[in-house]
């Protein structure tokens, strides 16, 4: 039994995932893995653990010589940086839950891990439970991953859920999420898409290799969907959630971004409801995974931060297998996207911006079309984000040869079919 | 780029998968995996390689000193373990897809890593292209693995499907999959649940550390599942499929075995149709997980098998966490189950092995039962296996306390509420 290191943890944060870590660490002597003490900044709240656990002292961890490993579950991106820095560059192996934090810094993380030659693990900063990271580099560990689409982020998925199930409207929707604690009281962060972005940027980094920051990846959130854009996705069939996508191209690199999304029924992720995050994963001999668990919450969150410090116990670290072993990725934003528009007015539209546009449809209260643009073109312009239009991309929204479509289209309109 | 090992192949067969992998890496130069030799049986068949790549020698492979990698994807189970017993002797590491040699000679396989120190690897066993050995040791690489629950036969959940969505017959059904080449000419194997008990050997070992053969482990197929017991499950919004079960004992042990069981429709494992395959894995903090992927076919087996060879780059083995580093589960035969039976003649059911019966049911051509029996008098007798009875197992059909169950049924049927 037991080749395996004994932990000796400090944590940062005590607030739900910490105080359930502290329990299940506890009650399971088997991982070996020992709080050994906790920073918090209120120390006068009542809390259910022997009061000499807790310091408000970040340096009474990060210089204990004796602690091995630093968590860190606060909510506090600049301090959750400073700490993590400070633990590997102590020669401490670090686990976070802070995807902010790792999107915002991962040049600078990628390269104190190499200084420091420690482990930092961050399993649950990405689908919380679902243990996406690990498998993206372990098991795609080679260059045949095709694609991957995810929905990462957990509050917006339970607002459309609502919106679709129950006929809810945006602001109903979000209301409920924010009373049953699937979002935050202020609720930009996950329903404008940045949470979701910030993920993206972490698993393109395990899923090509690609280093890029939040702020280069084009991405929209859900605040503009409309029940009207839930009653034409339910005349298809399909539902709409927002997706964050990436595939590799043909014409070399990656194509990526975040972005609401017409969902068939077929597509396993039509399966992912309420708080669940899922993540679709195509590889080589065309074979499609599918992997699902809950996406939001304490539980969850605390779950993958188990898994990490059971890892640690192995001496385990990411290897980022895309970037060093292989040539890594870069996104490439020469694509053409399918997309669906509904807006109030016609103005706020730049036809002139769009390849072409296929159908326009005037219903009473709204009007939509349906169309292709350059991914450049939505870049460049914010007119897609402003509040009274709401973009949705089309299923397989991805043209890398604009060319090629142009001519098969105006074949099918001189055959008359189109 | 590139500290990993390059790969010499041997591989031991040729059909669709060993074709498809051949090709892969054929056009895959990055994965440094070269296939120097295949061995094959027939030498006259024609092949979409060159004739200097075939051997019918076996010893051109095992006892080449270049090949560092053997890979077997034949059909012959005592074949199969001659060649990976000596591929390791002879210190290759081994990757093999053949379930029923691995369920059949684990101890022995077991011993044989740990004396010559080489990796063997069979992701492609169990599940095909769901990556769950791996998951189950790297991942739920603690002692809080709940349960775990899966369809891992394609053959077995393409039939049932089609006798749920379009009311074939068992054997229509079980015809129409052969036509796809979703079930062997000879189906036994897939059927009557050998191939199921065969990977739930394996994934017994790799989720709890359990050392067993597959003729230990309680099981059945589908082969006497008829029409009305699934008009049955409808009427409830239920399905039959093949559930291969693990649940950690609060008396110690596991719980495990193969049977065919009612799903409810909000479980995960509804979503999965035809011939894929899921797993759903409960861990602590009360999470579930759920995997998806093909379950049957040569591209899933060939991509799990390819994932293996990726793997071997990086020096990755199994470590047998739960065997060699926690204490081992054994499984635990003192439960009782929920049991659903239908049957053409109450004589054919010995009333006296049930605990209880809760309902008889008689309808026009078939009639049912439904009552609790305690799993060692299932594996006592076989009248549950005969031609013309159907037992499928109650969702959540574990009881482990059985005289506190029969006090509370007791204490219902007092209060008139049974």
């Amino acid at each position: 039994m037991s080749k395996h290191k004994e932990l000796i943890i400090g944590m940062f944060g005590f607030g739900v995932v910490g105080e359930g870590l502290y329990k299940v660490l506890q009650q399971t002597p088997s991982l070996k893995a020992r709080i050994k003490k906790v920073c918090i900044k209120h120390p006068d709240k009542k809390r259910s653990a022997p009061s000499e656990l807790f310091t408000t002292d970040k340096d009474e961890i990060l210089n204990d010589k004796e602690i091995n490993v630093v968590v860190e579950v606060i909510d506090d991106a600049n301090a959750a940086f400073e700490i993590v820095k400070t633990a590997l560059k102590n020669k401490k192996e670090a686990v976070s839950s802070s995807k902010k934090m790792i999107a915002e810094h991962l040049q600078e993380l990628l390269d104190l891990q190499q200084k420091t030659g420690r482990s930092f693990l961050y399993e649950s900063s990405a689908c919380a439970s679902i243990p996406v990271i690990r498998n993206l580099e372990e098991y795609y560990d080679n260059d045949l991953l095709h694609s991957i689409r995810a929905y990462c982020n957990g509050s917006t998925n339970f607002i459309l859920t609502k919106m679709f199930d129950e006929n809810l409207g945006f602001k109903e929707a979000l209301l409920l999420a924010q009373q049953l604690g699937f979002a935050e009281s202020n609720p930009k962060l996950d329903v404008e898409g940045f949470d979701a972005v910030n993920k993206w940027t972490l698993l393109l980094n395990h899923a090509y290799g690609i280093v890029t920051s939040p702020d280069t990846i084009l991405f929209n959130g859900i605040q503009n969907v409309t029940k009207s854009d839930a009653a034409v996705a339910k005349s298809r069939g399909q539902q709409i959630k927002l997706v964050a996508q990436a595939k590799k191209l043909v014409l070399g690199g990656v194509g990526a971004f975040v972005l609401p999304q017409f969902v068939t029924a077929e597509s396993p992720l039509a399966f992912v409801k309420n708080e669940y995050n899922g993540v679709v994963i195509e590889s080589g001999f065309a074979d499609q995974q599918f992997f699902y668990g809950k996406g939001a919450g304490s539980f969850p969150t605390a779950s993958a931060v188990l898994s990490d410090i059971s890892a640690l116990r192995y001496g385990y670290k990411y290897e980022y297998k895309k970037l060093y072993h292989h040539t890594p990725h870069v996104i490439n934003d020469d694509i053409y996207l399918k997309v669906y528009v509904s807006f109030n007015q016609l103005s706020d539209i730049p036809k002139e911006d769009f390849e072409w546009i296929e159908q326009w449809h005037a219903q009473e209260d709204r009007k939509y079309l349906s169309g292709v643009i350059a991914l450049k073109k939505l870049k460049e312009g914010s007119w897609w984000k402003e509040n009274g239009t709401s973009l949705i991309l089309e299923p397989d929204p991805i043209i890398e040869n604009i060319e090629e479509r142009r001519l098969k289209k105006k074949s099918l309109e001189l055959a008359g079919l189109h």
